[in-house]
């Protein structure tokens, strides 16, 4: 297989992947690669700065609808700004979130938005990972993560439990429908075990 | 003809429309009607927070694709919060600008853009005004009339002369094409004989 160039990090909150995005990194550049790695909702200036609209704020603030309307406004903004350049420039791109997530939240908060969030990523991205990890935990130790680090950005560590444990469904169910470029990782390890697997596949 | 409820103002900037939008409310009014009399984009406080990404900041700060999604995602909150509440409370919605303005001002930017204008419309907002009136003037004086009010909020009328007369035959093209709710208004006349005229539709 081709050094994959753009590689997502996909999961549950407190899964550990943005850990692994990290180390993944570490480990491409200890073998002289150019290596860029970003996360969403953010990754660009402008994309940061809505962002704060998307994670601060009641939990109610905005419909559905419009919250996946500005999370496809960031991600067009951080695609044309950070992605794009960077694979031009021949960088491995790493990305902790990207439109898998949308489509998870989204798609498991109401069923019928995820059929929305596919029609809009077709029209206004189109660009999809070229590998995709999926870390897969216990959404109960993942949550108790998510607490113990609180930083206000809350709003969907707010949903609780059973929401997880919806999320995670929804992880595992991409991963089984988009083997060409999805990776399950079991994140019930500790950091340098699954680190290792993770870099296998590098 | 019923008496339309959701009813907006159209035209480039300095065209008189926002005077016209108020005449227009206060007449409904003092003829005993509930009006509410809101704007684009902005109209409602998630709105008007996308607003401020929108409106200030350097002219290439966004590409016309980001910019399409985030004046959809203010106008998805507008409708959702402002525009749908009160039409559903019986009142009447007196907009200044709507999706129109969307049409004309990216499709002018960018040809290519106005099918995914479109696109992103029905996928994401669906309702169109009962009624519109687009008001057509001289963009010399037009645009004359934006500079002396300048406010900050000026990205747009930056673009100059040449792009307001792109922009003039966008709306007139519009105005054209979809007669079933769109009124072409002469804008270059006093305040009162456009305001008389407007009334007569309503």
């Amino acid at each position: 297989m081709n050094q994959p160039h753009f590689i997502t990090f996909e999961g549950i909150d407190g899964s550990g992947k943005s850990t692994q995005a990290r180390m993944a990194a570490e480990h491409l550049r200890a073998r002289g690669r150019k290596v860029i790695l970003t996360r969403e909702p953010g990754g660009s200036a402008g994309a940061e700065e809505i962002r704060q609209l998307l994670l601060t704020g009641d939990t109610d603030r905005w419909s559905a609808e419009t919250e996946i309307l500005l999370f496809t406004a960031a991600r067009r903004d951080h695609l044309e700004k950070t992605i794009q350049p960077a694979l031009a420039d021949g960088q491995i791109v790493i990305c902790d979130r990207f439109a898998d997530s949308t489509r998870v939240y989204q798609g498991s908060t109401r069923g019928d938005l995820r059929a929305m969030v596919d029609r809009l990523h077709s029209l206004m991205i189109g660009r999809e990972p070229d590998l995709t990890f999926i870390i897969d935990m216990d959404p109960a130790t993942a949550l108790a993560r998510g607490l113990a680090r609180k930083s206000g950005e809350d709003r969907f560590e707010d949903f609780g439990l059973g929401f997880q444990e919806t999320l995670r469904h929804g992880f595992l169910a991409l991963a089984h429908a988009q083997t060409d470029r999805c990776v399950l990782i079991d994140g019930n390890r500790t950091q340098d075990q699954i680190a290792s697997e993770i870099a296998a596949h590098l």
